[in-house]
């Protein structure tokens, strides 16, 4: 059996290794947390730190693939693992690429992919010089991650909340819609990609509120959107699995936001609505099997399940019961013990032929269940 | 978290342990083979002797609740464990019933189920007193599984074959078909049941072929087949899953064959092709959630695969990336090394809208792939 390693051990891992159980594979995971989500699920489980590069060396030594649930982890060990004839899954040259926000944007201009306006500055006092991009978003350009590491700069008068660090300065895109395509490609080149979902943000979290699939968007977006994502990804030039993050705007349209090079929450409904799930796929692909059909099987919406504001300590999950007495709802607890406000704590995707319906029960889900503190 | 423990870890405790990382729940597993399929997936593994008292009671008090994967466990220490508090689930007084088939037809009769006609025979010199019976089935009343313990005599002359201990002989029925249903009982009594599935049997291993979702039967034998198993279900008054095994005579009436008191091979097609699968269903009813959705979401056949005739060793298997390549095909590999002449391997699941094309794919499916011995 294939030796298959994994950097972190989060609930993207956990979820990976749920998938990992249909195949021939032994699993490795390197995480520092041992109660993480993944640490109970596999063959190997190694506390270490990621962004280590001893650790992340010595553990990808044992192992014939290696792959990440999360981006920041230690570049130069994958790079090292590369050389010493590893397979490393995405291939460090992206991750080289996304891990930095600057660079992900200079690789958009020079491969042709509409991304919104941006500069580049170093520190505060730069902006000043940039008055005319505003309304933007200021992003770090390293160490983001789930909502940090992103300002948004209405006016001269939010300048005090941006990033002293090298950061991307860019124009606020007059959105209409957030969707998300994900995008297979296997060890020979060939790219398969899902259809897209539609994006629902809570902006006070700056996290995915809830998701539908199929998006609600004409076919021509539809096309164009699936087109720019194959693009894109494809001018990575690695197998792997990637979550294409998109605007659409006013006029309709499609720009691209970010790339996550990795499973990711916008595909967390391709466990049970799609024939093939993101995380079914990643094994094919680290396994060398032919690409999974990514076509839905129903109509989903996807509803995070985050730690409720002012709440933290052992969590309790206040109105599961009613969730799971629901015919059309799937729920997945992370088995992380402790809550924190806006910790992701699980999710639930529910399917029905009815896109209407699905977003009155993703709604009403929402309001359904909590994930308090135990007193 | 509940702490709910497993006996056996065999295939049917991975895809319990799979279903498992949905839930808050802290996994035990208790068996012998530290290689057995379910050892990685648990947060708790230990080694042990399913059927030894002491091993049970030691394992069992650890935990708040208790099942099985396997009935061939120490009855005693479960009943011991039943009298101390702990949940078991089903109760012992089921498997006590299950565990020895006499036991279990003459339950059958005491609740007025419909069954095959039988005697109880002590040895091989008493058949020669129900020659009547023949052509007829001997079951051995305690140790059989998976095929073995069961023999068919034909006639006087296959008398020779017959089991020497306490076992059932029992009126062969002149079978049209074989189905099962699958009835799930939440720990408050609540009863829902799956729709019937067809099973097509390999004669010669004695083992399931290929089964189809829904089975092709008229309303009123589905209608009939669920009374019956609810019935017998209803009987045991006790919560937990259970496959109920029935034929379909030639005049179309619905015969109780056999129960498997919890997740069987008859059910896994409900991994994809229901909301609720089999292994979901327990973890609600072992968790006190509330029962799941049993309904199907699309038509289905699953095929198992089993280690190939004469081929012992460290298992191969062949044309595993075809049958990935069809679009509707869901693998289950089980993750043992060592393939037999026989053994459940893994199982794949294909779904359908169209009956008649599942049971040509279910039929391909098995011509394409097999499970061989590295040389």
């Amino acid at each position: 059996m294939k030796k298959v390693g994994i950097l972190g051990g989060g609930q993207l891992g956990r979820m990976l290794l749920q998938s990992a159980a249909n195949y021939p594979v032994e699993t490795y995971i390197l995480e520092s947390d041992p109660d993480c989500p993944a640490a109970k699920l596999c063959h190997h489980f190694q506390i270490g730190n990621i962004r280590s590069r001893e650790d992340v060396l010595a553990f990808g030594r044992q192992v014939d693939v290696l792959t990440i649930e999360i981006e920041q982890v230690n570049l130069e060990a994958l790079e090292q693992l590369e050389q010493e004839g590893i397979e490393v899954i995405p291939s460090p040259s992206v991750l080289r690429i996304i891990q930095n926000k600057i660079r992900q944007k200079e690789f958009y201009v020079a491969n042709g992919i509409p991304t919104a306006p941006f500069v580049v500055t170093q520190n505060q006092t730069e902006l000043t010089q940039h008055l005319s991009l505003l309304p933007a978003v200021h992003k770090l350009g390293v160490g983001g991650y789930d909502g940090r590491g992103v300002v948004v700069l209405n006016s001269e008068k939010d300048l005090h909340k941006a990033f002293a660090e090298p950061s991307v300065l860019e124009k606020k895109i007059d959105i209409h819609q957030e969707i998300a395509v994900i995008v297979a490609v296997d060890q020979q080149g060939v790219l398969t990609c899902y259809p897209a979902v539609e994006m629902i943000f809570n902006s006070n979290l700056n996290l995915l509120d809830y998701q539908l699939c199929p998006a609600s968007i004409s076919t021509e977006i539809e096309v164009n959107a699936a087109a720019l994502a194959r693009q894109v990804v494809g001018a990575f030039g690695s197998p792997g699995l990637f979550a294409v993050e998109m605007f659409v705007d006013q006029l309709g349209e499609v720009w691209i936001n970010e790339i996550a090079p990795r499973v990711h929450n916008s595909g967390h409904h391709t466990i049970e609505a799609h024939y093939s799930s993101q995380f079914d796929m990643v094994w094919r692909i680290l396994l060398g099997f032919p690409l999974g059909n990514p076509d839905q099987i129903l109509p989903s919406a996807m509803i995070n399940l985050v730690g409720a504001d002012e709440q933290s300590g052992e969590a309790l999950y206040e109105g599961l019961a009613e969730i799971l007495a629901m015919p059309q709802a799937f729920v997945h607890i992370y088995g992380k013990r402790v809550t924190k406000p806006g910790r992701k704590m699980g999710h639930i995707t529910l399917l029905h032929n009815n896109l209407e319906a699905l977003r009155l029960d993703a709604e009403r889900v929402k309001r359904m269940i909590q994930v308090n503190a135990s007193k």
